[in-house]
């Protein structure tokens, strides 16, 4: 197996809220990540794909086609938008990375795995928040 | 001349807008940077001190009392905040990386020379707002 | 299962050398990590800890209380220390890198998963001695 | 187990091009990485090996000699090469990422093994085309 | 004055080489740089542009239009391209750093300037062939 | 002028401390960097050289000879070496990077301007002890 990776990025903002709770949990448990009026990141995405390359050619997946997936799919509704309010499919989720990285990998499944070399898999999505803080979904068990 | 950098960062919301314009004018000119619900940066900082080294100690100034100026002046007031909205001594202000610099310097040049090695002068402040964008300010003529 | 880190650093010297040798063969093996008067290097720590994040605060972690274990546990200890003679738990080990994350790894798994969510392993923890030379530590089975 | 990284790198020359396939439909599957003058880029390799620290050295593998075996393997043959043309064991291999880790893999796995702690093994290796896109090859499963 | 720089790559096929010169003047001057069937790199430039920020917009150049300009006048003829023989204007240029990048800053002046902030300079070009090696140009005397 | 550049590293264990003074206020003044065990870094070091291109071989400098020097001068006699002991030319000065910066300078200047295209200079040498904290020393007036 060949693991093939793009990375892309984009820049939004967000706030850590939980709202069934009262603001006084949200404070205790968020700190700074929970001021009001939102703050944000340069958000790098990693998405690793796992498969045989193609024998005609060479590859497991196109990295063009797959920074274009990666573009509709999260950078497009993401970049420069508030991940709390801005974007349909985040709605309800707190934007923590790892919900983020997991919504991601979820969205990014099928379009990923439909233009990939037969027999391919959307092996893992990793989501930095900032250069010391990431996150990644793997849905294959590693523990 | 000796020059010592100290790089710092924070995390901060922002929207580029000028209120005193039109909100196609303001579409027109900054494009998705002017989109209504925020976004935001890892922002990076460097400060950069000019001075001859102090005799006794060997520094030019102690980087880690200038990463307390740092901190007090620049990265409490802006860390994890909306540079449009909480900021006071960034009101009235657009916030391109080009505005910001400049203030930051503004701000940053009392409390540093007077912690400096005598003689010293802020020689230059440098805001990435991306790893690829980025401005600085210094006074002093290079053209 | 999400996979969070955090990523913290450290200065610190040390000396390769095995006491129980004689010089020259600690000489043959080491090289220049041999040499008598300790070197030192910036070194750079991964925390890697797995779980299904918690679903009131979307947190396998809060990586800010993840920050403050490893700065109990691993920096205080070792920050601008020498690792050869300052360090209490690394007493009798020889500071490779494989050593250091391996006894890095048994000293954060009870405190880190004690912070983390219900069920959330201590997964892997990496440590950089260099940019081109890591080591990480799994107990996980990947063979 | 402990894994041990050791991260090199080497300037070379590339074309991607099928010579069973017309000239068509190499640009078409290609795009400008089929341009027939030849690109380049700055590659960056790592090498994993797992295994366990020897007791006396604390050492899977020196990574000196790690890097001397790199460099006779990889870096010498093919630093400031055209991989098309220039190098031997690449004849007949479109050198995508993923072909390169592959080949690069199965040339390192028997002298890396000799020069590591008894039972260790080859773990991974990963190469970086540019920033962005890297591919890997580890011969366990993984899914 | 506010230098605001926009940093972009592109990845090509070079070698070092002086027709004019006999092949072992070549050889000896060039070592494996003038190697016959060329290498690359991912190179990496930086447009840095001087000047006092626009009162209405904040920007001393929109680095979306900046980036537009380096698109048009260094990317879209360099990128997956070999710089000895497809680019018309690098033609009878031995393609070093310093050559290329002196090359690119007297193509970027006028359109650059044309675009940014009434009274801006371009003030420097940056060109970096690998991490440890790079070049840059300025016009305006620093010695 | 074209200022080329060429990025080195070494790593080596120091500690500051001013025999001259006694030990509280040495204490008071370096804080963790006058633990008396050493501790150390991760040094990378720029040497910058200015000059007119050589019209033959378009080098302001052949960056290999200029590694060399850097190899010969500043890397074998520092690198895993303890600069409060082991390097002659650091006897009796306190190794803050403010200081070696500028020993560094002036050792490399007469070799890298004898290798260097004719009417080049020595512009600037720059260290990093970290990531985040660097000095350069540059005897040409900024300010």
């Amino acid at each position: 197996m060949i693991y093939v990776t793009r990375k892309s990025h984009f820049n939004a903002a967000h706030r850590l809220h939980n709202p069934e709770k009262p603001d006084d949990w949200n404070r205790k448990i968020y700190g700074k990540c929970n001021y009001p009026n939102w703050h944000g990141h340069n958000y790098e995405i990693e998405v690793v794909v796992a498969g045989e390359p193609d024998a005609k050619t060479g590859y497991v997946i196109d990295l063009g086609k797959l920074q274009s997936i990666i573009d509709e799919i999260i950078i497009e509704p993401c970049d420069h938008k508030n991940l709390n309010t801005d974007v349909d499919f985040l709605e309800g989720i707190i934007p923590t990375t790892e919900n983020l990285v997991r919504t991601f990998y979820d969205r990014l499944k099928e379009p990923v795995e439909q233009s990939a070399a037969s027999g391919s898999s959307l092996f893992l999505v990793r989501l930095y928040e900032t250069e010391r803080n990431f996150a990644e979904y793997c849905p294959y068990p590693r523990i």
